[in-house]
């Protein structure tokens, strides 16, 4: 029997309110300030239950009761403690019905913690006042009406001589500021130095001189000219805002309307339980990660405990110091929740949308809104199964219905935009898009360079590449942790042979289990795929454990070498699948300290050393591990070495991976989707010898049947 | 100065007409026919020019001018002249103006041509009436009211001592005649026989039994029993057609409407000439390729001269004997255009749609109309790039739209849905989906089999993979025969070394200019991308080359031994890449004669053997070879060993490669696509909080500073 819905405690996954915001700061201030020390808030947001205790309450939920026992909720508060000047970072927990720190962790000097927005705006206002800066300025000679504009981004890695505190660098441009319009587009004009900040004292410590030479020149910068160096002088646009384009948009770009008349199938509960088409699902949204999907259930039963972005590096290729330094972290540097856009401003998405906002802190602890920062909508994607029956030319098609949970951050010069894709099918799709501006520096004008393309007069864009990992933390029919178990199945030819292979056609499916944490490439040579299964449950149709798979794709992972500080930094980043054994608040690929980092701590690669195990009796066992359920994920590239055609902003490159049912259905989960449940109406105006579908169908037996009588 | 449309001939490339196939089959008729001759008409339709005289012709079109000279209008006609029962496989080649046979070419016997709609109707006919048939059914019993339904099959590959005739096999299956529905699902019921036919006598020449174990059980099939077998006692059901399903219908899939209320952005005129967004392209259809897209120019620049699909085989890869000739070439053995559905008659597309038909012969050589094979619409793609200033909040977003032209092919139990999809980044994708029903053998029941899996009771739907060949003919930039090179691109790492990379993060792009014929695999690890590139026209910013790229996807390709009749016949699914000399006409990857055939003949294979070279100076070159412009073709596959979820109609399995823009253009070409062409129009119910975007925003200036104003 039910619980009245009333009765039913809040969900611990339901977003943190302003309330508990203020609360959890206020809980802090008391608790760990004093006089003489000043608070600087980093990030203030829910802190997720243990999973055994998230869990029970989960299967009380899923059986419309009441749970025996319900979390406490907790709030995380990341914070710097600054005493006499020198910060201590520190994380809280706070229990927010008790007001009461649970827990306060600090952490060594050299773990740096990412850049919040706050610490990213102070960069430009003290390099441009820096005498520093003002005299390595006086190399250059800019034309009238440019003023400076200078993108802040993390350190990167240290060099191995370098000890040293907070840093941040500054990739400087200049902007046409003649054209009074803010958004005239500074990339198009990079100048040849990196000012390089101490961010503890606030003071620029030294200001790097860049090459700017082509092929066969050297891999570091000519020394200073007796003159000021004349730059931008060649008196290009490189402008994208559409009142500055020196070209007319297009004018015959005919609207498409997505509307829903009716409304939309999708539901969105007060607190983030999202229901579309059988999927059920808790949208949350953290300052590091952006949206995160938990609890993902189909018809009930659960697929995904915990879907997320975990992390992306960006390395470049470009071999001339400073440019190794060119390596952020973009989740564990700056935090994609923190550059997640308002989606509301432009179109980013279209239909019948639902925004979601979240609450977020100030440096002071005073509660902000995110706004819209996530959307929410469905939409047609094609064909989505079809049949015809030759004999009576009957056709038999329905469409593929997609429900999307979109966010789009931006890190200073580039976008990313992050989909995860639930279809009717009972598949999830995982999508990136990188989008915006590629980061440029100067080349002598008239040079090319094998570091990167030329994209635009004396402007090198420079090769590198983008390095994404997704955790998959599953809960296969079962959200026991002993029930779901990883398997690589592979597709192998067999030699023809008369005993099993007469007419050599046959090919075989081997499987291996994952035992032990692991890790492994892509190899779709051998239709390598990824199952995800539980071994207690069997499909009663064909008797093979109910599963969800994906085939992670083979793209290229990162090319810096193994001895390098690039590669040192993200080992998570050589290899396409990483099975790891969950631990609470593990969600780092590349460990929880990317900024500055000299190498990863506690990301994959350690979480694999510490090898735990999947099964009651494995092969070998490690005393640092131990029996644990497996946590999946999936890394992919994509190397972009530039075309001109990514600039000034670069048309979207799409990446896609598709997590599918493997006999977790006992058939296809679309077949009761209705044909036709959409309409062609006329346009006004057709092309001469268009048709148009102007016939409302409804999904009812009788006009399939008037239907059926057409087609003869 | 242009030439008034008035004067200028008709297209060579314009559809065929009803009078034209009169007119070929009237010359066939007078010319090749005789008393006591019987011509039976397979296909006829146009007789593409010559590429030389094509190009002549385009330049002119292109340059508004009428040309010197015009092709003249040619049409193929396919058919076999039956003189005493004997039929000869003919190829005229009709001039229609002048009213005369150019050219007849006849065929070697073990050359098998692909069957028509007419001769796979046949079969069932013969086969039931067939004595040696009702006794192989009398070993079997059936549910009162079942009755017996063929798929007619092309024979699939020649065991290496069979010299045969024109064959036919036959797949059976019963049907629940008693639910009065003759769309009753009869997959769900295969029987253990496979008829074999010569198509030439018209006779049943043999039953083939089926092995129907599981594993560990024999390759062959068990003897008869003294009783006749029970089959599909189980009762239950696998229907796919709404009205007889045993769920009900989803109530609750809210329409999503796509409408384009100022009409569509494209034209379509009435020789099949396309413009849409600065493409500009002629849609080509014929009975083995399905749609064909000729000279598809971007902004008045020639990107490619022809793109295709050209094969796609579907071996099996259970190995027990016959299924080793379950290997159909659905283009060469049927053809795809002759399969394709009629898109009015159910939802494939969406929108506001265009339609192309297509004239077609029977086999008396009448012309007929195949309905509505082609359609034509745009469509949204999601944000297309975007970049936001951090500064100023400021988002300037636009959308990607897309082109797409689909067509659809039933081949029996399977449904292919291809589309090329141009988008307004000036990129082209071409997408396949699979999708129908997966091919069923009869399994006994309560076993499994490592062949396949089983879906239904007592059925196995056996692993087989499906892989494709699409040919590409570039002519970038350029109509010349000189101008076009295809050339190899990698991404490799290089040593850490103090001299070029002394922080170990440098990497480097090799390229390797393609000379000759040769084929290739997919390497993604070493991004491996192949650009086709005009070697005598460089971007004037970059310098480099102008060309478009694709990375060819690694998926697995064909397992087959290389010894087995199954590999013999398909060379082409043994790699990823071909690259060979253009000659006229050759259009086929497997070759021209696919059924029925014993190895693989003037395919890639043979093609590449041959040794055409693409410079002046080949480092080697073969006789029988000579200097030609490249063909590039493209191979992938999808290895589908089914899941339960594929029963009994498959949800769509995607597959896409994207040909783009590589520096052939002077920045992001999308860069003039207006914002918010478009608007979401506020539905009557929303999501609680869900919210609407229901303003119309123009693309002018002013709006778009007004809505800058909006996001401060």
């Amino acid at each position: 029997m039910s619980t009245p819905a009333s009765k039913l405690p809040p969900h611990p996954l339901r977003p943190l309110t302003e309330e508990e915001l203020q609360r959890a700061r206020d809980v802090v201030v008391k608790e760990l300030g004093s006089d003489g020390v000043v608070l600087f808030f980093r990030s203030i947001y829910v802190d997720e239950p243990k999973r055994d205790d998230l869990v029970q309450f989960l299967i009380a939920e899923h059986a419309g009761q009441a749970p025996t026992t319900t979390p406490p909720r907790q709030v995380k508060v990341l914070f710097d403690l600054i005493k006499d000047g020198k910060p201590q970072l520190s994380e809280a927990v706070v229990d927010i019905g008790a007001g009461e720190v649970r827990n306060n962790k600090t952490f060594p000097a050299y773990c740096q913690t990412s850049y919040t927005a706050t610490e990213f705006g102070q960069f430009y206002d003290i390099c441009v006042a820096s005498d520093m800066f003002k005299e390595a300025l006086e190399e250059f000679s800019l034309p009238e009406g440019f003023s400076i504009t200078i993108d802040p981004w993390p350190y990167g890695g240290l060099d191995p001589d370098e000890d040293i505190p907070r840093y941040m660098q500054g990739l400087v441009y200049a902007r046409n500021a003649a054209n009074n319009n803010p958004d005239s587009n500074h990339y198009g004009y990079p100048l040849p130095i990196i000012p390089v900040m101490d961010f503890v004292t606030k003071k620029l410590i030294r200001v790097d001189r860049l090459a700017t030479g082509g092929t066969g020149d050297s891999l570091y910068p000519s020394p200073k000219a007796d003159e000021p160096k004349k730059l931008f002088g060649h008196g290009k646009s490189a402008e994208y805002a559409p009142e500055l384009l020196d070209q007319p948009l297009r004018a015959d770009v005919k609207p498409i309307d997505i509307t829903q008349p009716e409304g939309a199938s999708f539901k969105v509960h007060s607190d983030n339980l999202v229901e579309w088409q059988k999927w059920r699902f808790r949208v949350g949204f953290t300052p590091r990660e952006g949206a995160v999907l938990h609890d993902v259930c189909y018809d009930g039963r659960p697929v995904l405990y915990r879907l997320s972005f975990s992390e992306m590096t960006v390395p470049y290729g470009d071999p001339r110091p400073p440019f190794h330094r060119k390596q952020a972290f973009d989740f564990g540097d700056g935090g994609i929740g923190r550059a997640a856009n308002n989606l509301k401003l432009g179109c980013d998405c279209l239909g019948a949308i639902h925004y979601m906002s979240s609450v977020v802190t100030d440096s002071e602890g005073k509660p902000e809104t995110a706004q819209n920062v996530v959307c929410l909508h469905e939409q047609d994607n094609g064909i989505g199964w079809k049949h015809t029956n030759f004999r009576t030319n009957r056709a038999v098609v329905t469409r593929l219905r997609e429900f999307v949970i979109q966010f789009v951050a931006t890190l200073a010069n580039y976008e990313y935009v992050f989909a995860y894709k639930l279809d009717t099918a009972g598949g999830i799709s995982v999508e990136t898009r990188a989008t915006g501006i590629v980061s440029v520096v100067p080349i002598d004008e008239g040079k090319t360079s094998g570091y990167g393309n030329v994209v635009f007069p004396g402007v090198l864009a420079q090769n590198h590449q983008h390095i994404f990992a997704v955790r998959i933390d599953p809960s296969i029919d079962s959200y026991s942790n002993t029930d779901t178990a990883v398997v690589l199945e592979e597709t192998h030819a067999i030699p023809m042979n008369p005993e099993t292979n007469p007419f050599g056609n046959g090919y075989e499916v081997r499987r291996q289990k994952v035992e032990s944490a692991m890790y492994a490439d892509a190899e779709p040579k051998l239709n390598r795929v990824v199952k995800m299964e539980n071994v207690n449950k069997q499909n009663p149709i064909s008797g093979k454990n109910v599963g969800y798979k994906f085939a992670p794709n083979a793209t290229q992972l990162m090319l810096a070498d193994e001895n390098s500080t690039q590669a040192a930094r993200a080992p998570y980043a050589k290899h396409h699948l990483w099975v790891t054994g969950y631990r609470d608040e593990e969600l780092w690929a590349a460990g929880e300290f990317t900024n500055q980092s000299r190498k990863e701590e506690g990301g994959v690669k350690a979480m694999v050393e510490r090898g735990d195990w999947f099964v009651d009796e494995p092969s070998a066992s490690s005393e640092k591990g131990q029996r644990s359920s497996p946590v999946v994920w999936n890394v992919f590239g994509l190397t972009h070495n530039p075309r001109v055609e990514d600039w000034p902003v670069m048309p979207v490159e799409i990446h896609q991976f598709h997590i599918r049912p493997a006999d977790f259905f006992t058939s296809n989960p679309a077949l009761d989707m209705p044909g036709r449940a959409g309409a062609d109406v006329a346009p006004e105006e057709l092309p001469k010898g268009a048709e148009t579908t102007s016939k409302r169908h409804s999904a009812t037996l009788s006009k399939l049947f008037s239907w059926k009588k057409e087609s003869k």
